[in-house]
């Protein structure tokens, strides 16, 4: 992709990875700086704010970004960020990326996966890929679960795999042992199209027994991560990774999970974006499948079948209509914030308070003031934690 | 209980006990006739009714008992019960009963299971027993499944069955092959309170496979049913007969179940009446289970242990205070009719627009509209076809 790029967006490719570089997952400063400023322009901050003599006015320029990051929060960050400053090489970065046959994607191209935008400023600032990205636009469905699966989880992933595929979708896992392995190597047996996220670069594809398989996900469908070629796959970079996976799909399924399995912080990760999650039950007696149980305690869905997997993707429309359905008057009384947090709130899933936040664009006072309003008039409920529409 | 009774209320067992040879379970008619006139009365009645000479007074006198019984209808219910008077012999059907070592409960008898009544016009109209009857007043908990039932399902079955003994409750279930002759197995084992419900009368266990087992149940814990002795056990009467074993108990618990199992219309008389149902899952692999994973799909708790499900049964105080809960103010702009409709609708569960008619003892248009106003206050919300509280 990036020879077709115009010299100002490859300026903005060279600034997000450098960005990738400087910063780890999730540092939401860093979102939010580039949010503000764009990629380039904060390259050009920091320059200023790692400076002595620059930085009481660098800090002043970003003072208003978000009241949760305050000058004592923006000075942490350029002390987290600035040490790397001294080893970037984005042009070299690019190199190695091309050379293994892989690109870069950043927000605006046309492959870059929507989905990750949910994420507000803890989207990732850029995609390295390898595979062919534009399959990045395939409707997808998650399908994870623990590195211990049993031949009961396994057996069950491949069905399910199998018939989404048959259903035309783009099958997302985490390229570990144990049910991701599965779902990936179910869907190139379906000949279907496998996404494989990775928590370290992808000049490496880790764990190192199912490189030949991602090398085969990367032929038929495509691997990608948020860190840059070199990157060693840290426990960290494992549990943010997994917001990712959550985000490329239209649903999660978690097949097999023990009690404390990494798969329920994708679980996790799906609710707070508002996607939908499913579980697939199990034997009471089985450890593999107490997390699955958790979670459709918790809520989740019960599926047994792809099909149902598949109806909880209702299709664009059919969610319109379902929005449509509120009864005429409802919605009138209603302030432009109020609308705009109801609007915020998926339609069948439940999200919290700070992703209401980052998907209104409003303030979490603003976002508390609206949801006590809907509340009172029925519109929402509390789920736990988190808040969903009144009806769903 | 019979030679405690006074003569009064022994005309009232004896007229109880002819009602329930004279109709099936679940003639509606004949509840409300009995809820009107007294079973004594209603008896005189039908003695009228069927002499074409008095029939049109007494047509008369019934005509405004229910919207939903009218003139013809009262007349073929008299066609229904009349042919069945000729043999009716309530004293003798007492003395079987007796020499069986078993006694009669009829509404009002302090051993009266109180959860009875939620059954509304379709309550028995008395309670065949043999065993202890006071057993009746524990708390109880029905666990019920699949009589092709699996070694999964029995070994979840005793597990679950042994937890619910030890926290205190009875176990109903309907004296089956599978999953009812395992937890009345179980409950035996961990001497427990069985408590087994038949679909026909008491002088014959059947199936007769289970006649031992059962005779043990009756001695240890009680054997029910509201047919009298001399009834065989109709297909027909297995399903009226599941809405005993859901009323009698405060939970209903599925462990297996086939897609079309017999355990599922028990799930659906338990949600009628507003108890909480559970289902515990199993592998998706297992027909077994499909019913089980059907019900969790549509909104039964997912228990896998005993624990959890006595969650499901909050003892009276804890629902008292999450009624209280609902912020002061919110209930004192209901009227009569809305505050009863509210109150009748439980905690947890679903119900439906019919159970709310019969708990609130409202009209059907009254309860529509309460329900009306209910909703757009955020107060309640539709559940599918049912309704719950809108915080549940």
């Amino acid at each position: 992709m990036g020879e077709q790029r115009s010299t100002a967006s490859n300026e903005e490719v060279l600034a997000r990875i450098a960005w990738s570089r400087l910063t780890e997952p999730r540092d939401r400063a860093a979102g939010l700086l580039l949010a503000t400023l764009g990629a380039v322009e904060a390259l050009h901050w920091l320059d200023r704010a790692r400076q002595p003599i620059d930085r009481a006015g660098a800090l002043a320029e970003v003072s208003g970004i978000d009241p949760e990051v305050d000058a004592k929060a923006w000075s942490r960050a350029v002390a987290r960020w600035a040490p790397r400053l001294r080893d970037l090489d984005p042009r070299r970065e690019l190199q190695v990326i091309t050379r293994l046959g892989g690109s870069v994607l950043i927000p605006g191209d046309p492959a870059w996966p929507p989905g990750l935008d949910d994420l507000g400023p803890e989207a990732p600032h850029c995609l390295w890929t390898r595979g062919d990205p534009a399959l990045l636009a395939m409707p997808a469905v998650a399908v994870v679960g623990s590195r211990a699966s049993t031949a009961y989880g396994n057996h069950v992933s491949a069905e399910l795999v199998a018939g989404l595929v048959d259903g035309g979708r783009a099958v997302v896992s985490g390229g570990a042992f144990g049910i991701d392995a599965t779902a990936h190597r179910a869907t190139l047996a379906v000949h279907g199209t496998p996404v494989a996220v990775m928590a370290g670069g992808l000049d490496r594809f880790y764990p190192a027994a199912n490189a030949a398989m991602l090398t085969q996900v990367a032929q038929e469908g495509v691997v990608v991560s948020e860190a840059p070629p070199g990157t060693a796959p840290m426990r960290q970079r494992f549990l943010s990774r997994n917001r990712l996976i959550a985000a490329l799909a239209g649903a999660t399924v978690v097949v097999e999970a023990s009690w404390r399995s990494g798969a329920l912080s994708t679980a996790h990760h799906a609710l707070t974006i508002g996607r939908p999650l499913a579980a697939v039950p199990g034997p009471i007696t089985s450890a593999a499948s107490a997390g699955c149980h958790r979670l459709l305690r918790e809520g989740a869905e019960c599926v047994t079948a792809a099909s149902e997997v598949l109806q909880l993707l209702a299709p664009l429309g059919s969610v319109a209509e379902q929005v449509r359905d509120v009864p005429a008057g409802l919605l009138d009384d209603l302030d432009q914030g109020q609308a705009q947090v109801l609007d915020a709130l998926p339609v069948r899933a439940a999200v919290d308070e700070s992703a209401l936040v980052r998907a209104s664009g409003l303030s979490q006072a603003q976002v508390r003031s609206a949801l006590g309003y809907l509340e009172l008039a029925g519109r929402v409920r509390r789920d736990g934690p988190r808040w969903r529409r009144a009806g769903s």
